[in-house]
């Protein structure tokens, strides 16, 4: 058992991890930090993984209604149930076992303001799956695909409610094309660059449940200003400040 | 006749406008520079204007096959046609009178490398009609909508060939749709900012005919380091070195 407590410093949270399992990446913080939050929305995180989603919304928006994370994963389960209570937050986060694939008729009744989620970014067949099977099931779609994750979100969410999900730029012909066949409209997007004169890495989008066209592109995001040297808005992201080492998540 | 010759600089190429008609603008120019370019490629601009788009194209590559811009209306084809002809380029550069929605039986036997068009963004009803009817018809969807300008290209394509277009960010979900429904799958996007730290104002998109899913998101392109001081990769565009004015295109 190679559990630590890391500080997840927002929030003066701290998160349970397992190096030899899974870690959250900076993608689940950008993600965490994408969607504008509003006092009492009812939120659900597919995958949740770690939950350092909900522990980093509820950093940012302490008058969040209920915040649910659901897993695949019984173990990750567990953890990020422990993480949840370590902070006090069980009245106001719920950690969940279930299958995007299959929702339970409970969840499905609930209607959500907000759908987050970091999918397994590869398809089944491209490039290598992970010996270990926890990382290979958060990385591969193993067990969720993309169709069925956005699928699943649509069923999820209120009328004129959204969607906001971090993924891979080589993704975003799929992501558009079944926010589309779930009527869910692509409104707002930001490119996330390495850093200045880069190609991008990854994306945030956001999909609302009914709405008009009109998709707005922020302005881009950038991890670096050079070498080693995080931009301003990451460490803002993480809470700190500039001097510290950016350790969290990574194992 | 308002008309007048303008410099294009790029190839030392000249260019006849008329302001109280339509002059090209920098979508077009950002357009021209987007796709990569071979030796005896055979391209159509669809929607061609004042014929800027080829013009350019031949002065970045001067090895290109035939290029043809299609146009609808009559007088920009008259005009097009006597700026192809002040550049000796008649003989690789063709202007044609056209209808998108409506291609000929000669042109679509043609198969091309490389399909680019600035089409017109607005839908009907969506923002005020120009009173000009010329401007009209390029600005907005009432001579051809986004849709028919894809199936267009798509047709007029080989197997592997490239549409190349301008557009507004607000239509990237249309764009993504309307290509899959047409086989062409979009492989490198570029966004364009006014400056640093601001939303999108255009985008840049390659889909290419039959290709495998996977995009590139380029990194972004600004137009204007900080007010009124444009980029090197701005005035590369205009053939400028930086002293002078960036007057092209503005009538």
């Amino acid at each position: 058992m190679a559990e630590r407590i890391d500080d997840l410093i927002l929030g003066g949270f701290k998160i349970i991890q397992n190096p030899e399992e899974f870690c959250f990446s900076i993608d689940a913080i950008l993600l965490a930090h994408f969607p504008v939050l509003k006092k009492g929305f009812k939120v659900i995180d597919l995958g949740t993984g770690t939950g350092v989603i909900p522990l980093v919304l509820v950093a940012r928006e302490q008058a969040l209604g209920k915040v649910i994370g659901l897993e695949y994963q019984q173990q990750m389960v567990n953890m990020a149930q422990r993480s949840v209570a370590l902070n006090k937050l069980q009245t106001q986060i719920e950690i969940i076992q279930g299958d995007i694939r299959n929702l339970n008729a409970a969840i499905l009744k609930e209607k959500f303001d907000l759908v987050v989620t970091n999918p397994p970014y590869k398809p089944i067949g491209q490039g290598k799956l992970n010996p270990r099977e926890s990382i290979a099931i958060a990385r591969h779609e193993l067990k969720v695909s993309l169709s069925e994750v956005i699928g699943a979100a649509a069923k999820l969410l209120k009328h004129g409610g959204k969607l906001a999900m971090v993924h891979l730029p080589e993704r975003l012909g799929d992501i558009i094309y079944y926010f589309r066949e779930n009527k869910l409209e692509p409104k707002r997007m930001q490119v996330v660059h390495p850093m200045p004169g880069k190609k991008a890495k990854l994306l945030l989008i956001e999909g609302v449940l009914g709405a008009g066209k009109g998709l707005e592109i922020l302005e881009p995001l950038y991890i670096y200003e050079t070498d080693g040297v995080y931009t301003k808005k990451i460490l803002d992201f993480y809470g700190l400040t500039g001097g510290e080492t950016l350790k969290n998540g990574s194992c």
